[in-house]
């Protein structure tokens, strides 16, 4: 996934209004507005539309004495000025993935996924129960900022080929589009791999300008269309085991907060966290079924090669992106000590249990 | 697990006193005051303060303007008459396990967990967004009940063993400690299962009564000390794969409510529903390892015979347990429909995910 794609053509349009607008945070007739700024198009679904919920249930549970208004991609600011934007105090709060930020502190990439990382329910785990959420609160001491799990998008799958993908040789000058680390981990195997905005994704896979393309799951990429052209869906991905989404909110702002609003924020970016999640696992359900039986999709499943390969390279680019500043590495040591330990749960829960069931049910 | 076993001698003292407390809601002062029963007893890990939270972040979230009152197990009422009480009145709303309603109306299973069925992700996508949540209100207008999904302890480990179970054969004569639906498995398969209060469990593995138990999982399990007894320690549980825990309020109670308080309410169960599954995984895996690094635990995971006819005969069970009343004919149906749709998903994303995972990590 890579969401500047979708912000291709939101514009920068609001930048200088944006200036007029560093004031400290609107109180009138005893209502308080707080400027959410975020990195989605308005109502793109399950990203955009998430946000929106949180403005609403923030505004909604304290009876409108705060008023969450919520401002889409490019509406106040550009989508990946919001950090700054939160930081300055241009707005108040932001929902975002927040390895966006990773050229502030590579610290941030752990905060949201990364590849060969965590399941959900296991980043769950470490952030509210195992020393996650203090070293973020750390890291966000740092940049002005205290933040909040908001949603997941979940597993992401590995994404759409125009050919089965069998050997590490098939990777071989491969052009594929992979942002960010996953792109990282599939040029070291030998691939070219690009970062496209989302809307030239498609006209791409149809030129044969690029053979391979991951976006986000079967909900997500049904809406793409992808399935028109290529045919190849490949699961699990390696690059993005379950994204958390973030609020970000300035640290004045949030300070500034009574003790019972504190509560409203935090209560309802937690429920988003769960609600969220629960909804990318009820659509990409739903449209799996559509993208098998209605469209022949073909799924294919990395090879244990393959995938071994993928999961090898990522933990040197994640262990490599750890030696930056202590921020980073203190998170770092604290995510792989709960790694560690939640793999260990997950061998004795979920994971033989799905097994077995399966063999139960003769699959 | 079951939960009676926890109130063994919190006693019943307070039925008498419940009767004098059947006025409406306390409001003085511009404080509502609602009472919040409980079948846990006080500050029990995970599920007493689970509800202690919940408790708390309503008083909070409304600056003490609902301030919500907790009285563990036979503080107010018995536990097992928590349902009761909020449903007469007496109480505002509960913290329970809602199978322990079964007695009710056999759909309260399904708002929780039943064997062979879903795992803690895949419910929250069927409570929140397949129409579960839906069915569970039409099931509470039947009882004065509106219900809430707030918490869960994840999969359950599948018990301890005083020998090694390897065959079905193994099973016959077997005397095991797994209540309900479980528990009527073992029955079919050959074994004799009983049902015992927590307190009895270790006792009575330390004569030779019982061959074996099941409780929750390693957290819990760790406290109650039965590796003391027994070494083997089986996975995974095919009895409760993931018991969603729930808040049940007073209808009356709830629709009293503003909008904002309303939005109060689901935040902060919500919230807990995502913070309580990540305390069990995190505190799951923390003690595993010292359950198997410092006392010697056997792990064992039930072979692909076993678990296969305990799935198999799950399903019977449950089936035969849906030929009820007309709404929990209704969930059933709802919950297979979703099932289905969540289990293909599952194969493609987390499943797939943590068992190459754990070939890359050789394991």
């Amino acid at each position: 996934m890579d969401r500047r794609s979708f912000i291709k053509g939101a514009g920068v349009a609001t930048a200088a209004a944006a200036a007029t607008t560093f004031a400290a945070p609107a109180i009138a007739q005893g209502v308080r507005e707080l400027k959410m700024v975020t990195t989605w198009p308005k109502n793109f679904p399950g990203l955009g539309t998430g946000a929106q919920r949180i403005a609403d249930n923030i505004t909604k549970a304290t009876d409108g004495r705060i008023k969450v208004t919520l401002y889409a991609a490019g509406e106040l600011v550009p989508p990946f000025e919001s950090f700054d934007a939160v930081q300055s105090g241009a707005a108040d709060m932001y929902h975002a993935a927040d390895y966006y930020w990773q050229g502030k502190s590579k610290a941030y990439n752990f905060c949201c996924t990364v590849p060969s990382g965590l399941l959900p329910a296991e980043m769950d785990a470490w952030m509210h129960h195992m020393g996650g959420s203090q070293v973020r609160d750390e890291l966000g001491e740092q940049f002005n900022m205290k933040h909040f799990s908001a949603g997941n998008t979940g597993s992401q799958m590995g994404g759409w080929f125009a050919k089965e993908i069998n050997t590490l040789e098939d990777l071989k000058g491969l052009k594929i589009r992979m942002p960010g680390f996953g792109g990282e981990v599939m040029r070291r195997l030998g691939a070219t791999a690009v970062n496209l905005p989302g809307g030239e994704i498609f006209p791409s896979l149809q030129s044969g300008a690029i053979d391979a393309t991951e976006w986000v799951g079967p909900w997500n990429d049904l809406a793409f269309g992808f399935y028109k052209v290529v045919k190849f869906y490949y699961y699990p991905g390696f690059h993005e085991p379950g994204p958390t989404l973030g609020v970000g909110m300035n640290k004045g702002v949030w300070d500034s907060l009574s003790d019972s609003d504190k509560a409203v924020v935090e209560a309802v970016c937690m429920a988003e966290n769960n609600y969220s999640l629960a909804e990318f696992n009820a659509n990409n359900g739903r449209a799996l079924d559509e993208l098998i039986n209605k469209h022949g999709v073909q799924l294919r499943k990395f090879s244990d090669e393959l995938f071994t390969a993928f999961f090898k390279t990522s933990q040197e680019v994640v262990a490599e992106s750890a030696e930056g500043d202590a921020i980073t590495k203190k998170m770092f040591e604290s995510y792989q000590a709960a790694y560690k330990s939640l793999r260990g749960w997950t061998q004795l829960s979920d994971q033989p249990y799905a097994n077995l069931r399966d063999k139960a049910m003769d699959m």
